[in-house]
């Protein structure tokens, strides 16, 4: 039924949202004592936002918007130490242990014996590579696809590089904007597994009709069953 | 002879290292009216270069470490707003109209019609594939690649990719250090272009035994007919 399962890798795989909300808390704290009274998380997102054209997706990205958001919630008088250690937040980022999902090497070690697995995640491209090779998971996978961002356009760019018919591809991730909806939309498949956290960005409503080309499990030891089961239906 | 011809993009098809020169400008400037006494460029290189591992290569990492260098050497007395010009002129590089060299474009339709052609950059993945799409030069490459570092490594696992033996893939750049040394040592071959500015990261010494499958050429107007005469001598 599927040539080609896909994964999600941040928050799918892996912990990495956290990683951001404790950035964002430790930012919040930062600006305590600089009496700042607008809203800063709605702030920060205004500024990743609108970065995101610049900078893309990524911890390099995160760390350049919270120096800017910091000089204009502060009009200037942030100093350049708490500057400086927003810089050390960012490589702390970049250089945090990858924490797996509960089953996720399981599930991954499992699914690799039936199908060629493939793992597509968009951020900086050192940092995603790093953190693929750290994760001890690289050798799952018979593709590794760093993109800047994840729409119908890039699914459909390496689906077409692959000669690969979108109804052969199943996409597995906890994004409905990234993961589930392009595909969906391509003509593909696709198993959302929610995340305990998830980026606001990664929020999508699905328009009706493409439903029944996706499905939800809760966590990525039930992936594996659920596949069987679907198999078994066909 | 080759069945495979990649190009190196910046300061090879376009301008680039001006961008960086004209920061590099700048960013004195900026630190002028702060009574530096440390060597302003020794350190901001010493930046860059311990960063790499956090950062990679491209402007983002380049406005990361011009900032972290700003504070170290003014002592933490470089004004908030100072901190956010860099963060502007940051912006400006990554939205630089692309410049291309004298000849390029022509040089590129002209091989493209003989051999597959290759795009292998390194750098911002969304940076890099804006800069190529803005280029106009996408549609004479049939791969373009985006990575975080011109190693041995890198160039093995593209070949590797594409099935095809070093000696059949010749490489053209003005880096000897990205684009020509490790082609060379894969048992590739190397056209090398001199550029009048080149980051200083990006000198090597070629070990002697090698020069035998790396030539020279002074502009790329010159590269067709250039392997038009190696041709003809094979």
């Amino acid at each position: 039924m599927f040539r080609l399962i896909a994964f999600d890798a941040d928050d799918t795989l892996w912990h990495n949202e956290r990683l951001y909300t404790k950035g964002r808390d430790r930012f919040r704290r930062l600006l305590a004592s600089y009496d700042v009274h607008d809203a800063i998380e709605e702030y920060v997102h205004q500024t990743e936002m609108r970065n995101i054209r610049y900078y893309g997706f990524g911890v390099m990205s995160f760390a350049l918007s919270l120096i800017e958001a910091a000089i204009d919630l502060t009009h200037g008088r942030i100093s350049s130490g708490d500057i400086g250690s927003l810089l050390d937040m960012g490589k702390e980022m970049l250089t945090a242990d990858i924490d797996l999902f509960e089953g996720a090497e399981e599930a991954v070690a499992h699914l690799s014996a039936q199908y060629p697995l493939m793992l597509i995640t968009k951020g900086d491209l050192l940092h995603q590579q790093a953190k693929v090779e750290q994760s001890g998971l690289a050798k799952y996978f018979r593709h590794v696809e760093v993109v800047s961002d994840k729409s119908e356009a890039t699914y459909r760019a390496i689906l077409s590089r692959l000669h690969l018919d979108p109804a052969h591809f199943l996409m597995v991730g906890n994004s409905l904007r990234s993961d589930i909806l392009p595909v969906v939309r391509l003509g593909g498949w696709a198993v959302h597994i929610p995340a305990e956290l998830s980026w606001s960005y990664e929020e999508a409503e699905l328009p009706g009709g493409l439903h029944e080309r996706y499905f939800e499990v809760r966590n990525l030891g039930e992936l594996p069953g659920f596949l069987e089961s679907l198999r078994n239906q066909a």
